[in-house]
């Protein structure tokens, strides 16, 4: 790109999956002029850094938070929510007079919480949460793509200066994805049903299927195609970020995990009394939500999230 | 193929997603002399006509389940389990001496009970499920490497003729599946794990982020891809499918909802006590059952199931 990076220098903490993509993305678009990661485990960084040498998806790897932020233009936090104040203790001394602080949590009212007190007055602070992943974590998992046509959910203090969020959000538009804003509590709430209580459910189920007595886990795996490998994936994805969407999203979880709790107990009722019409009218409404999600384009068309399927004739390997 | 067919004429009751399947994969590999079909609606029979003309993948369709069945070496019926009792007995006194007659349903046990006492001592009863499908349904829905690489299941009575349990497993075996036998009864507790349950679940908290309170549907459907989105594919399955899949197999899947609702017990009491080494290490262990089946090649190895994503600076319409 010729045109004038929209950041000089950008420090990204933390380096799996999210940091890892906004750094392919960021460099491929030339959305910086400079960009410097750094990552809490020395195996990470030194992997960070051979990344950084072969495909020049970052800049300079560095060995601190401090160092990462230290004239920094736009600093992310790309770490699991419950190390976000630390963090935002850490890099405060260091931070350049007017820079914007950022993260990419998943729990935002706690996160706000946590680093707002260490903030200084000049920086702006403008918490973010891209609504985006796979299963998978760690600083080779990132992709370039991954937050196009995926939203992105700002939630800036109140105060917080107008421009600064506006740069923000152009930052996450050129990274493909739509940017909506709100209070970290409606947030929190939100992402409580169309993330959280999924991912619940889904660590749950799969638990379930790990320890049944008459029925053993080579029949789970075999036969899982049936459904349960679906929730599999999500309940793959990575244990410390989860556990601390749980420890800091509580209330939100809690409630919706209530009303979960109410409508499988309607459904069992359904169930245990040969209910075969309240099954159907249940089963009936809950097609319409699939199409509504196909049709805004937040997930694929094509049958079986598009799951590729070998030719007749050709057996598996 | 210039090699004999297997079957001379296969016969297919119900053309939905399962039936359409075996229709294309069957014709595509020259497995039956002649392919015949019907269906309980006019509209899908006019449709099966339709793609039988234009596409070969049937050879006739006829008005009535008796028909169809009149001189067939194989019947199978694809019609939700509900309804295949009565079509045994419908088809009863048309079975030609020798027969093999087989279903796809999602429950045996039922199947099995409601079936057996209709069709006479010289006909070969092999009930089977194959464990494959898409949230598609319907005569269009249907494609030639559904089966490929998934689990068929046979559950043949005591006392029924090796030799046609065998046939049918190499027509199965043909279509790309794997064959398992095992008796019906524990066939109903393995799928209640790996498939009912699930679905229940998909069905059920796809229901309450459909009608909360402080959190729109347009919310829901937008942040989906933060997990929510991978429940409502199953979610949008066959209405009468399911229905009578949870009237049939009421005992197994109530067994497994208790298991299940122990386990969310435990997790729910984790986090409202803040016990992050509880979550951790439940977090930690489902993580094994996401890389046990990709390992069988029971799923995509690939990120996310292997969805596309759009090239950056591409933005979608």
């Amino acid at each position: 790109m010729t045109s004038e990076p929209m950041f000089r220098k950008v420090a990204l903490i933390g380096f799996g999956l999210i940091g890892g993509s906004i750094a392919r993305g960021a460099k491929s678009l030339g959305l910086a002029s400079e960009i410097v990661a750094t990552a809490r485990s020395p195996q990470t960084r030194e992997r960070v850094r051979e990344l950084g040498q072969e495909f020049g998806i970052v800049d300079q790897v560095v060995e601190t938070n401090a160092e990462a932020a230290e004239g920094a233009d736009l600093i992310i936090l790309c770490i699991p929510v419950g190390a976000c104040g630390d963090v935002a203790k850490e890099i405060a001394p260091h931070l350049k007079h007017g820079a914007i602080v950022s993260d990419v949590g998943s729990v935002k009212a706690a996160v706000v919480k946590a680093m707002a007190p260490y903030l200084p007055e000049d920086i702006h602070f403008v918490p973010a949460h891209p609504v985006a992943g796979t299963e998978n974590s760690g600083p080779d998992s990132g992709f370039a793509e991954l937050f196009i046509n995926r939203w992105c959910i700002l939630t800036p203090p109140e105060g917080t200066n107008a421009e600064a969020t506006e740069k923000l959000a152009a930052f996450w538009r050129t990274l493909g994805a739509n940017v909506e804003i709100m209070t970290p509590e409606h947030h929190d709430l939100v992402l409580a049903v169309t993330s959280h209580l999924p991912h619940l459910i889904a660590y749950t189920i799969v638990g379930t299927a790990e320890e049944l007595e008459g029925v053993t886990q080579s029949e789970v795996l075999k036969f899982s195609a049936g459904g349960f490998r679906d929730f599999t994936r999500i309940a793959a994805s990575d244990p410390t970020m989860w556990r601390d969407v749980f420890l800091t999203n509580k209330d939100a979880v809690l409630e919706m995990l209530g009303e979960f709790q109410e409508d499988l107990s309607k459904l069992t009722r359904a169930i245990r009394r040969g209910d075969g019409d309240a099954l159907f009218d249940h089963f009936t409404r809950t097609r319409a939500i699939r199409r509504g999600i196909v049709q805004i384009g937040q997930d694929e068309a094509a049958p079986d999230f598009g799951r590729r399927h070998k030719q007749l004739g050709t057996k598996a390997e």
